[in-house]
This record gives C-alpha cells, sequence and structure tokens, in this order.
C-alpha cells in the first residue's frame, strides 16, 4: 500500500512516462486543475470515482488510487523555508509584503484572515509584450474574529 | 534620524492618531494601494516627493520623511514562520499548495519562476452572497532559466 | 505611546498594585472572562469604551486606553515552544493528542478543521473530592475545506 | 515486530480497509473514545485484552496487538510546531491564548498548572445554526506547586 | 517597576556587595535553601513577608520586594540548550541517561511521570576521599497516567 | 552486525518477549542497575562477559552482544528539546531550576562543575502517604575551574 | 526509475569507474562546463538527446537518462548552512560581503538584483606566481524592482 | 564610543544625507571600491590614515574614525539565511550551485578550497542588449588540503 | 554597575585606547596569556588585587574591577555556530575531525574525555619558511567514564 | 558500491572484530595517525595503495578499497552542535575560549586565521602524577587577509 506521499511521487513520474498533463487529468477527474493537481501531489482526498479515474489515465494501480482517497495529513514543504527557487518567491512574497497584506484586509474587511479552507486558487499565463506573466489568484472566504 | 523599521511602527500609531487611510495615502502619493503600503512599512523606498507627501498627511516630521526615501533591506517577518494568524495564512497555502503552483507554473510556461521583483500585488474584498472573499492576486513577470 | 505588547505588561503590573482581578475587569468591560483576558494582553482590539472602562479601572493612562483599541500582530509566545510549565502543558497535549483530535475531527465532521478565529475558549475550576480539576473548553466554528 | 509509530500507521490503513470506525473500535475496547483513538496512533500502552479486541477487529496480527501494549515514548509530531491546518489550529491557539489562560488558571487556582498525565479530552461537534461547531475540552487534574 | 528577571540580576549584584550568601537569606527567610534561591532567581512567587525580608537583607528596595511576589512566567535559560558547563553537564545527564531514568520510572512505578510541580530540589556537597562529590536530589511525586 | 542504537531497540523488545526486568538484567551483569540500563541502551560499553550474560538472558544473538561491547557516540534524545513527557520534566527542572543549581554548588564548592563522567545516578520509589514519590540522585565529582 | 537525486550520486560514481571528466561531458553534451556539472548533479533538466549522450558516456542505464530530463526541485545543501569547507567559504563570502554586494549593486544600477534564473556562472584556475587562484564568476541579469 | 556596526549604520545615513558615494569613498581612501565598501560596514580595519578621510569625507567624527581601526568580528547577516531579496540570491545560487562549484575545484585544481581571506571580490554592471547584467567576481588563492 | 558582558566589552575598548596589549596585561596580572585574555573577556573570575590590577592598567574604574571578579555564566558565541572566520576555523576543526579526535582519544586513554575544567590552553605563533604557523594547545585532565 | 560515511561504519566494525588499532593503520598506510583515522572516517581521500593497504588490513573488500579514495564531502557532525560528551568538550572549548583565541591570533600575528586546511592535528596521551592529560594540537598556517 502506497503512502500519500508515495502516490504524489508515483504521479509525478507516471505523468513523465505517460505524457498526460495537469489539465488532461483535471478534464478527466471534471474537477478544477489547481485543486486536482494538489490532490495528486497528495494535499486533497479525492472521491473513489476522481481516484479511479486519475489512476487509470495515469497506468497506476489500485495502491495509488486508494492511496488518492486517503485523508491527507497536509503540509508539503521539506523545511520550514523553502529553497526550490520557483517555490521560494512565494515565501520571499510573504516576507516583503506579507504585512502589507495583513494591513489591507483589515482596512477593507475588519479584524480577520482570509481563509486558506474555504479556498481556492488559480495560476494562469497572461501574455504580455514585455513578457508573460504568471498570475496566481488566492481566493479565500473572509472570515472575521468572532467570540460570541 | 529613523530606521526604516522604526518609520513604518511611526506610520502606524500615525494612522490611528490621524485616522488617514492607506487609500487616503496612496491615492495622496499617487502609486498603488498595495505599493504604498508596503513603501511605508520599510519595503520600497519612495522619491523625495512621496516621501513628503505621505509625512505630511501622517503629520510626521523630516525624519521620517528620510527613512521613507532610504534604500530598504527587505523582509518583514520576525520569525522564519509568521506566528500572526492573518499573515500565517498565507504561509499553509504555500505550505499546502506551493509544489501545486510549482507543477503548474511548469507545465503552463517551462522551466521557470514567476518574479518577485518585476511584480505588483493586489488584495480585494469581493462581495460573495455566501460570505465576502479575500482575493489577493500575485502578477509576477515569467522568468525563464537561460544560461546563455 | 505604549505598544500593544508593553501595554500588556502594564496591565499584569497594574493589576498587582491595585489588585483588580480578571473576573472584574470583565464584568467593567461588559465581555466574556477569556475574551477581556486576552484583549488586555494584547491580542484582541477593544472598542475605544471597552478601553477607556479598563484603564480607568486600572489606573492606567490615555496611552494604554490608545493601545487597547491597536489592531494587534498577534502570537504571544516568546519561542516556538512555551517553556514556562502552565503554557507547556498545552504544548504537551498538542504533542501527545493532536494527531487523536484530527482523527476525531475527520471521523465526526469530514476532511476540515476547528476554526481559531470563529472561536471562544473557557477556563474553569471544577471541583472534584479527588482533587479539583482545570476545564479548558476550546469552542470553534467547523469550517469543511470547500473548492468550489 | 513492528514499533509503535509503525503500528499507529498499520491501524489507519487497516481502518480504510476495513471501515471500522475509531467509535466502533473505543466501544468494542470499552474505552472512552480520545484514549482509545490516542492508545491505537501509539500514544498509550493497552491491556492484552484491548490490544486483542483492537487488532481482531482491524484484521491485523499478533505484531500489531504486541505493538499496543508497549510502553509508548511519546509525541507525535514531526516538527515542533505542526503543519497540517487541523492540527495547526490547536498551536495557533496556544499563540493567541497560551498566556490567556495562564493568567485564568492562576486567578482561579493559585501557582500551579493544568496536569497533562491525570486528563482526558473529549472532541465533539455541536450542531449550531450558524454552522456545526467543535468542541474540544481538556480536562486535567489542577496541581499546585509544593515544595515541602 | 522591576521585572521578575530583572529583580534576579539585582539579587546577584547584591549579594556581591552585601556579602550575603544563599544560606543566609534561606534562612531569614524561613523556607528551603533551593527554594529560597529559585524564588529569587525568578521562578517562584514569594510572599509579602518573605520579600520584604529577602530584600531588606539585601538592601534593596520596595521594587525588589514587589518583584519578588510576582507570578512567574517560568523558564531561566537563555537558549534552548545551555552553554555555561555548569550548567551544561545537566543537559548531559538528559542526554546520556534520559531514557535510562525513564525506563526505570516506568520499571519501577507503572507508565507516569516524577512531577515537576510537587517536586523539591536539593543542592550538597558530600566529602569524598577521592574528592567531593555534588550530590543533587531530585524528588517529585509519581503521577501516574489517569483518564477516567 | 547491529549498531549501538539498533542493539538497545532489540533489547527493550526482547524484555517485552521474556518478561526480563532491568532489575534481573544488572543482578546478573553484577552492575549497578542504572549503569545496566543505561548500557543495554547503547550508552555505555559493556566486558565480553558483561555483554553474553546479558544477551544470553534476553535471548538475544552474538550480533546484539558484540555491540553491547562497542564504544558509544553517546546521546540519546531524537531532538535537542525532549517531547516524552517522562524525559520532558527533567528538561523543565533544568528551565527552572539550572540557575539555582549552578548558584548552590559555586557556593557550596567553588568555581567549578559536577562532573557528568565521574558520575552515578540512582532512580528509585519512595513511598509517601501523600501519594509515592520518584526520587533520583545525581552524584558527580566535583572539579574545579583549574589552569596551573 | 532513478529520482534526480539518486542520479547525481550514479554520475558521481560512474565518473570514478570510467574515469570521465565533468569537461569531457560538456563537450559530448554540447553545453558550457558549469551547466552541465549542474544538470547532471540534478539542478537543471536535460533534453532527452543531452541526457542520452551523458548516460552513455557514463555507462549508466535508462533509468539515469529518463531522471536527467525531469524538472528538478531545485536546492542542493543537506542543511541550510554548508558544512564542507569547499562549499562553506561561499557561504562565508556572504556573511563577510553579502550587504558590500549589495550595496555596489544598489549604488551602480539601482533597486534591483542579480537575477538567479537568468544566470551563468564560471569556475577557472587561473595561473598566479604566489599561488594559483580560483576564480569563480558569477553573471546575472540585473533585474529593476518594477510595479507597473 | 561606536562599535563597529553602528558605525557601518552611521556611515549608510552619512551618504545619504551628504550625497557621498561608495566609488568616491574608495577613491578617497585610495583602496578598491568593495574592500572600502566592506571596511566601512565594519568587515575590515583601516589604517589611522584611511579611517580620518573616510570620517572626514562623510563628515563624521572621532568616534567613527576609531571604530573604522577595530578589529572586526565579522559576519554581517542577522540570519543564518539571508531575507533581503538583493543578498538571498547569492544564498540561492550556493543552493543551487554549490556542489556544481565544489565539484570543478576539484576537477581543476585537486582537494582544496578557494581561500575567502587571501581573496578580492568585485561587482561591476555590465551593459548587455538584452538588459544590462551584474557580475560578480570571487576571486581567491587555491589552498590545497596539506598536513605535512 | 558593569555586567561581565559589557566589562569585556569595555577591556576591547579600552584596549585600543590605551594601547595595552593582553600579554603586558596577563604580566602584570601574573596569570598565564590565555586565561588572563579569557578572564577579562568574562568567561573567568578574578581575585580583587588581579581586577584591581588589570582595571588600573587599563584605565577603568570600579566597576569594571567588580565585574572581573564576578563569577561568570561562561559561553562567549552569540549563535550556536559562529561566522567570524577566525572563530569558525576551530569549528569547522570539529566538524571535519571532531570523531577523529575521540577515536583517538578512545584507543590511547580509554572511555573518557579530555576534560574542559582542569584545562589549559596555549596560542603560540610558530616561525615556518613556508609561511608562519598558529600552533593552539588544548591540554585537559583525562577523565574516565567512572560509576562506583 | 559504498559511500565514505558507509565505509567509515564498516571501518569501526572491522576494527572491532580484526583487533587492528589505528596506531597500526596509520603505520601500514605510512602516513600520520590523525590523518590516517580521518581519511578512514571519511574525511580525506586517499591514494590506490592507501586504500588498498588498509582494505587488506581490516579485511574489508573493493568496495571499501574504492570508497577510501573518493573525494569527501567533508563534515561529520550528526547536528550542529555534537551531544556525545567527548567531542563536546572540544564545542564547550569553543563557547568558552573562541574569542580568547582570536584575540591572541589578531594580537601575536594580525588580522587573519589560522587555516584549517594547510593544517595537521595532533592527540597524545600525556603522562602527569595528577593524572595523565590528554593534549590536541591544532597546527595551521597563519593566512592573513590579503586583497591585493
Amino acid at each position: 500500500m502506497l503512502s500519500k506521499g508515495e502516490a504524489g511521487e508515483a504521479v509525478r513520474l507516471a505523468k513523465v512516462k505517460t505524457g498526460v498533463t495537469w489539465a488532461q487529468l483535471a478534464e478527466a477527474v471534471g474537477r478544477p486543475l489547481a485543486w486536482t493537481t494538489a490532490a495528486l501531489l497528495g494535499q486533497h482526498p479525492m472521491t473513489k470515482e476522481e481516484a479511479a479515474t486519475a489512476a487509470a489515465l495515469l497506468e497506476l494501480g489500485e495502491d495509488a488510487a486508494l492511496a488518492f482517497q486517503l485523508q491527507p495529513t497536509r503540509g508539503a514543504l521539506e523545511a520550514a523555508v523553502p529553497v526550490d527557487p520557483t517555490i521560494y518567491r512565494l515565501y520571499e512574497v510573504i516576507q516583503v509584503y506579507g504585512p502589507t497584506i495583513k494591513e489591507l484586509i483589515h482596512e477593507q474587511c475588519g479584524d480577520g484572515i482570509m481563509s486558506a479552507i474555504n479556498f481556492r486558487l488559480d495560476v494562469s499565463r497572461v501574455p504580455d509584450p514585455a513578457g508573460d506573466r504568471v498570475v496566481i489568484t488566492l481566493d479565500g472566504k473572509y472570515l472575521q474574529y468572532q467570540w460570541e
């Protein structure tokens, strides 16, 4: 039986072997692109049908399909601060702009947070004559500190 | 003379005293909202005119205006992992979705990164009948690994 | 002007000087006991009236009353792992029972979390012939992972 | 022979295979729900009978039953600060409310602690029209600092 | 007003100035030697009388006497692992013999701990022809893991 | 061939299988209880005879007997700060009383340390009507700082 | 199938076995020396042809050739601060000269960075009568902080 | 009297006030640009004459001139891993290319290191039609491991 | 009154002002060179006479003389791993040769340590035609692990 | 094929099996004692002949002989701060005497370091009526900071 993390590794290798893309997987599974990618990398549980569809497309076995359905223990970085440059840039954004985002949430909404649970994200390439851009949209429900 | 960080603290206190908002500061300075907030919190250098305008609106002195113009040593978190819940949620997004974002950048653009230098961000409140949402847009130029 | 943390220290000293209790402060302010304690220790913002009432009772000045109203940067531990034995026991509970709590939340509610934002807590002493007990109740809204 | 931790992993996998719930396991073993969950995850030793009952229900072998009886080296988090969001919220509660809990224990009981050894916990879902709630009750004997 | 830690520093300096010993302080206060030392270093609260006696003997003022009575936030090491050689040897004992002590507690008493709250310690010099010895006695109530 | 650590794990499992106690092992080996426990857990080297006796009693093979004789690289905790509650209490004692012990060693003996090399320890259960106690005695040679 | 890191280890061993040099590998592959070395150590993806050429020269199999083509998760140090002396000297250069380099980039170019993505490096031995020198050239595109 | 670090801060502020550049300082002092910058930031000791020249040009007093002459305790980063993006890119280069540089030093020179003591560095802006480049040259004496 | 650490800083500054060397201080005090240096940097307590002599030579006041006599809390590095290159090389020696030194102590002496308490050290410059050498001699009493 | 570290472990086990000493290995190999020990523990590369001689004496195979010749990635401690008492004492020496050694190198030689590359060390047992001593000699070339 595969752990959730081992299944995620198997997915990455199977993508190279089969040439299947994340977009094709998302379409087959019928869920949003980023959700499907996160789920197959071990961060969300899939339904039995979603898991079977993804495993079949990737030519993976029962073990992987079962692992896709497991409840994850989330958290995917190997260290507190990521070193891969593509991921580190996200951390840098928090270092440089984290307090800015906090101030603007408080000014626009009040004393609360953007939920990371009732949350969706999108990653897209946006053409630009000065060089194409990567636009990442973080979209979470506003949650107000609320005691009573 | 104030350090860049002390000037940022002075701004937060002056906002409480004067009731000036980030939005008013950005409009007076004539720069985008998030940029202005980040600059006044010590993450970007301002021009002499921008600094004077902001200091005047906040009823701060020469020291602050000078500090606003200094070249920053960037990085605003007090620890490697932020503990304030509003900021921590951003870190949680990297923990849960960082590898997902990396996979999608590579699939859509190639072997590269989203720049955090040629970069802008936006924070906005989006009305939603199921509860308003906070939408944070990270928008950076795609940079391909390029050796020769 | 006092920072939020300095105001919290001033509260603790003023309590010793004046003999005022957290229970009296909560009653005067008109908010729950634990909320009031947390707010005066710098973890919640108070309204102008609440702040004035608390400052008066503690014989503290304008500075403290202003600090009580400031938006906090939350997080009160001096290190990632607390060393004070009374607080450490809470950390020990997470070390020993954290995965248990996670399993039971997932079994009883689904794939989600207990909110720490839409959240209240209570601390009470419960008489017991075998030795009185401390009962701490953590009560947060269940939030389901929800993408679309 | 299985280590205590490996046995805990085997339990989680066997639950998926057999469909047995923590509640059924606790009822069969005849111990409280949270205690049974914690024990099977490797944080408490079981008696021979409890271990045999649990192993049988989960269709696990002798090795697992033996591991359930071992004296544990407790502590279940993989890092000092947990990254799984469901568990992290408990850590956030300590960061935001730890000193509040400490103050209230001292005000209500004196200079002492809530025991994490003479201790029980309960996790329950409480229906609420504004959204169901997760209520976690930490219930430990009060221990006074006592020298002579 | 002095913090608990500053008062502890003041005690160490006052001891050099006045020549008063910990043994004399303990006798005057009427409490055990190690308890008195720990209290004056900021790890236990004193009664008003104890505090006044100690402050007088050390020729310290009201501020110190008040600080001696405050409820401490305990924990005296500046880093997770102490570097002063006299204190480090205690840490080394845990590194080398910690699991041994755990095994022997479990064999002699059951599944439980030595309390560090219902606890007293003694430090004494024991003459020995092969070189005098330091004997440190840790004496805490046995606490059994107990759920129901 | 077994490493010293693997042999220690084998000892713990063999104790469960054979029912042999640390006390019986110490008596058979003819060395003090705590020394024998520490040695079998991998913190001291045994002589060939001691190793053979212990291995025979535990029904372990040549590999274990050889490992018992190896020179150890000492240090048994998996992290700088132990999380198992039974061992953590020892660390808490250093956090709360470390500077107290240091002061008393200096007052009673001079500028030096308690050796952790010329050192023995004892763990015993002491009956007490208010609840039995665990008494841990650390007994090390006093070593004075000595240059010339 | 080999991971990127395992393939890098296989390359180092194969170099010892076959006697092939990095320079020969770079020439065969037709890419710069440092790029080829980094790629084969797992920090860049190769094309199918480059991978096949390198694998053949090193007498490695299909697995390695496939791994050479995989998208890397970059970052090659085993700890945040490297301990190997040859690599540590580079870290020391950042500790001693990092702020100097920052000041000079800002003075010569403006508020920006040297890209580590649009980047190439060269390592060469330079003869010198007082002892040959190692000259490392870091050559990256200047990127200006740019918001709009 | 100023510490070496405080003098470095004073230099940065004085540069803003006086408009003097690092290039002008280096020319006045008569030493290389990067050396002079590093020295004034507190990483090298200056001669009395160099110190006096620099202090005069920056309109700083005796204290600063004295501090410039002090033997430094080197190391300028506030954390093990730098967070300022301009400096972080240098750390990223070590993460991605450190083992590459090590391999090439060993292949070209033998078992040794590039000295960071017998060492000089240069930072220059190189015009490039595709965007100007920052070229950093690290130039250190090769030191072979040598025992006898 | 000065702390031990502040007195050490005062010594370093006074040496620059007065031109007094460590060798002259050691000779005046009548103790070995390295001992005297360590004591004045805050790592050993001096007698009243030694302290007075050193303070007079350095033109420091009563405060410093008193601080020189205080019992130190030893440990002089600002971080667990030193970054100053002159001190780091000592750490590198432990990283590269620590296990070698351990093996040789065990082979030549038995299961024990070199004492760092009954210990002296010497630093000397040794002329060498191939470049002078720094020779550091660590000389500590051998202490055998000894239980009974 | 063995890694350098695995070969070092094999050496330690082979020494126990064969009874060969480090001194015999050094004599057979014809290199200094400490160098030979360090090399066989994985910190230096051996020539083909040295490796063959050592492997033969230790009755190890081709794999080990090959590993002895590999270029090492140096650094032998499992954590930043060693916990084995024999090795920790070396770290304690740096904590207590590191700044002393730095001051004396600077006073005797100038602004530079003791090389850890052009370096040799010796460990010897020196008879002493008050108890034999361990004398460790660190002997490295003095390197002056030198830019031009």
